[in-house]
């Protein structure tokens, strides 16, 4: 039996106690997380951010972790920790990047129980947090317990950095990973960001999208004007429409050099997305939507392809008039488009909000006033990594079946930072499903997928020995 | 001396009487507009509208009309009075359609003085209704009296035929005219919409825009999406504004068939509308509203030109997203704009509804939803007409200069409805100015305008009982 051979076979017995360990623990585990998501950590408005902190305190030195909290001016703390126990291979350090804050539970009448007092119904747990994102961080140290027990002890140093802002954009991450980087050093970083499609599959997602969001302003006279005038006074709505007609005609956008630093999706990539599609959720995706088909009539391995590949200009609001009375007789004295691109690598926000700009001034427009309203970059890891494999290998244990690999989340989200500050390969996996209604009213996860994602990191755990190894458990 | 110059000389001199008459009077119709006023008939809410009646009826009496309450089922009653003493020429009957009813203050702050304790400040006369319509309304009894005072009697009949719904958009009024009809017999009508200009001509009016209100609404999915899928799920706004662009294109309204009826301005009409034009007047309007220019460079005569004779396609308003932040990273799953269009004789708002629901249809967005809001047909006296030229001759003896005689007002009205149920000529008079702030806070006119309105009504009158002499007073 060949070092490769014998390792597979090692992983495999382990996995097997690591799974059976997390089976027994089912009851236990899934408390902690009803009781994790009882306390609100609302960034928004601050609303329990103070006294959740003990709370996470406490979670972490449950579960075996040495850790400091970090202070940041104008924000609330971000919290590092670090297993403290770790004999194998003390040179190998895995990173997680999570989050301890959640979003407001919106509209109480529309959930269906109280949103911090997580209930069960039907195997799932309902409450604000379990998907988003109190349950990837639990599921994380709830691994390293079972890990321990059934292996005895931890094969790598195993970090977690817990923003406390996620929900409201991060804006201090750069600097508080900058200010922290030997602290966060590491060889690969497992993000938050994945799920279960539709089809039952796991997905690891590879990256992010950027985004740019702007407004356009099209302003007439100084206030509005009987609509009576409309033939002798301009309207700038009209303007508007005619401006944005130039910006986006069918599904591409017209601005100049929008498309020239796209990367396009490699051959690998491609077919990382076409393995997993499945025609007949998609079907029944699109009936739940009330649309007749995708935009362009996008089929199959299409859809996704677009979906992660491709760079999009959405409008998210139009204002004009009054809101309570559009019809009201007036000429409307400013008419307002609110866009927002979500970009690819290597799509530079900054770059792009400039090319728009240049664009309306060429086509004299140059009165629409653009103002840039927040910017992100994208982020994509490459697929052929060695730690995309590791995270595959082990998502086939944990899972029993194929992962899908997504190069990118159709969203934006701070991954970016990690990847521009740290240079290391970054994963996201996740414990949600397609609709675990994630910053909606009843958000949920299923107590199967949640047991599932604890192994998968597990799993993670077990391989991470072997990362540099060549093809590390790829048959595993 | 002939018959004509004899005419002309006993109306200068009934004139002269009547002008010195209401001079004298001036303190007492005054204080009588502000009782007026000070009455709230708020049709919108009913806020007085039962105990205003009474006193509109107080002062029928009080300017010896006999009137009658005439109740319309689902509305206020509209009131119909008529002067009891004619001796010369009982035959000759001049009609006089006005309101009572006023549109709410808005918001309270906004008024320097309280909008129904009608206060007088630098020779205005502050208050909700002044201009639009208890100043009209009172004006027409005050001129009554003047021409009793001063000539002994009134030269022919007069009806008032009073709205009570007129800021509601009238819906009974074509019902009730057509149930009144002989009781409203009448050789021409005076109607409420004349106003002075920036330069401070006395506007006469020939008639209206009609207008077509309707909403266009695009739908995608049935419920908003994270934005993250724009690449795959339509949004409808971008749909909404292809659709938009088709509709028109610079100042030209894009539907087929739309100015296939427009009824050019005929040579007597523009050369009256061209005799008053002031450039410089026009400029600070210009300056006030914070424009450059008027659209599409327009200028002099063509200004006025555009405004009452061209029909026009205005965006009251446009909404999508969420009003509150429409910058939350959705696809909307509706977008909708609200079309005005105002039309000129001999446009039909029925016929452009069709055309534009058969132009949508024909470019392919027969999807897009079509709902009509409102409509009003447009009507145009003719400048030629006998009664136009005597209420000009009136104006040049009340106000001592040339009237603007506008073959439309900007804006529209029920004025349509007296001319396709009386079939007689109709022509608007005024009390107000071009700032009198109609339906805004602060609605007021001039004290001098009124008096000169009240002079104006008093010259018609005068004139009227050689409404069908050739050239009646033309050189008065």
């Amino acid at each position: 039996m060949d070092t490769n051979c014998r390792q597979q076979e090692e992983f495999r017995n382990a996995m097997a106690k690591v799974a059976t360990y997390i089976d027994e623990k089912k009851g236990q585990f899934v408390d902690e997380l009803q009781t994790l998501c009882s306390y609100p950590s609302i960034s928004r408005d601050g609303e329990g951010m103070d006294s959740f902190l003990p709370v996470l305190e406490d979670f972490l030195t449950r579960y075996d972790c040495r850790h400091q909290v970090i202070p940041v001016r104008g924000t609330y703390p971000y919290v590092f920790a670090e297993t403290r126990d770790c004999s194998q291979h003390e040179d190998v350090r895995l990173l997680n990047y999570l989050h301890y804050d959640v979003v407001p539970p919106g509209p109480l009448e529309e959930w269906n129980s109280p949103p911090f007092d997580p209930e069960i119904r039907d195997g799932c747990i309902y409450g604000r947090g379990v998907a988003d994102d109190k349950g990837p961080l639990l599921a994380r140290l709830q691994a390293l317990e079972a890990v321990r027990a059934a292996t005895g002890g931890l094969p790598v140093r195993v970090k977690f950095f817990i923003d406390s802002e996620e929900e409201v954009g991060s804006p201090h991450l750069r600097k508080v990973m900058r200010a922290n980087r030997e602290l966060l050093e590491a060889d690969a970083c497992v993000w938050e960001n994945g799920f279960k499609d539709e089809s039952g599959n796991p997905v690891v997602r590879l990256g992010t999208k950027g985004s740019l969001r702007v407004s356009l302003t099209c302003r007439g006279a100084n206030a509005d004007l009987h609509s009576g005038y409309a033939s002798i006074y301009p309207n700038p709505a009209w303007r508007l429409i005619e401006a944005l007609k130039t910006i986006r005609s069918g599904d591409k956008v017209l601005v100049d050099g929008f498309y020239d630093t796209v990367r396009q999706l490699t051959k690998d990539e491609a077919e990382a997305l076409a393995t997993t599609v499945d025609p007949g959720a998609q079907e029944k995706e699109l009936e739940k939507l009330g649309l007749p088909e995708y935009e362009r009539g996008l089929q199959g391995a299409d859809v996704l392809k677009a979906l992660v590949g491709e760079p999009t200009c959405n409008i998210t609001g139009l204002t004009c008039g009054d809101p309570d009375d559009p019809t009201r007789p007036v000429i409307p004295h400013v008419a307002r488009a609110f866009l927002e691109f979500r970009l690819v690598p290597d799509q530079d926000p900054t770059e792009i909000a400039a090319a728009l700009q240049a664009h309306l001034a060429d086509r004299g427009y140059d009165d629409i006033e653009l103002d840039t309203l927040g910017k992100s970059w994208p982020s994509r890891t490459q697929v052929q990594s060695s730690f995309v494999q590791l995270v595959k290998s082990a998502a086939r244990a944990a899972y029993g079946r194929e992962p899908a690999i997504h190069p990118s989340s159709p969203g934006s989200g701070p991954q970016y930072v990690g990847e521009q500050v740290l240079q290391i390969p970054i994963v996201a996996i996740g414990v949600g499903h397609r609709h675990s209604r994630q910053h909606g009213p009843n958000e949920n996860i299923r107590i199967a997928d949640y047991l599932e994602g604890i192994k998968h990191f597990a799993a993670i755990l077990l391989l991470m020995p072997h990362l540099h190894d060549q093809d590390a458990g790829r048959n595993a």
